[in-house]
């Protein structure tokens, strides 16, 4: 609804259905919900500069609990931006990685930047 | 730092500095914070249809709490997307209504709506 009533101000005075609004409210919702949060971008980014192993990774975020970021990691699995591989030698090594389908938050992770800049700016100069 | 890291790996191999990588990430974290969580872009959507006092801004989003509603509404307040008009009249009428600034919300939105409504569909055929 936000993004079409925006389009709606400013390019064009379209009616939309009031289906059609919640599609949108509820696709920015999903997005929201599967990148939003404290420590997802974090574990992504930490995940970004190689494969990792649960400790490594805990670690390197700093300030998250195991059960927090076991949590994390198994919803990051299911939404399908973390592979969990494991290698059967012994010991058992157990590394997370970065899957190509989480390359497909590129066009919102940059908007994402640019949105937070220039609002930082805007809230620094007493909006 | 994820921004740059996919533009790096699908544009050019670009070299980021560590201060560059937290930039991309405070502003991303930032951004997510100011529009993130389970209300704000519900509230946004309801008075996007037109200005609302208090209670009826609650009756229509439905299942947020009076304390909550005024929590999200000074949060807004402060990041610049909500307005508070005070009418003086009598009696005395407080409505609520969308700023000029709620619309740079537009590019993020967008990219948040098309991506939700992909992943969507992905996670629907099993990943």
């Amino acid at each position: 609804m936000i993004v079409q009533i925006f389009m709606e101000l400013e390019l064009e005075k379209k009616v939309i259905t009031q289906h059609e609004c919640n599609a949108s409210l509820n696709a920015v919702g999903d997005a929201l919900y599967a990148i939003g949060g404290k420590w997802k971008l974090r574990i992504i980014a930490a995940l970004s500069s190689g494969n990792k192993r649960f400790n490594d990774l805990q670690r390197e975020i700093g300030g998250i609990s195991a059960r927090v970021l076991s949590n994390e990691l198994k919803d990051m699995e299911l939404n399908g931006f973390v592979k969990r591989n494991i290698d059967t030698g012994y010991p058992v090594v157990i590394a997370y990685e970065l899957t190509e389908y989480s390359q497909t938050l590129e066009s919102v992770l940059k908007a994402l930047d640019e949105w937070g800049r220039m609002h930082r700016e805007k809230v620094r100069s007493g909006l």
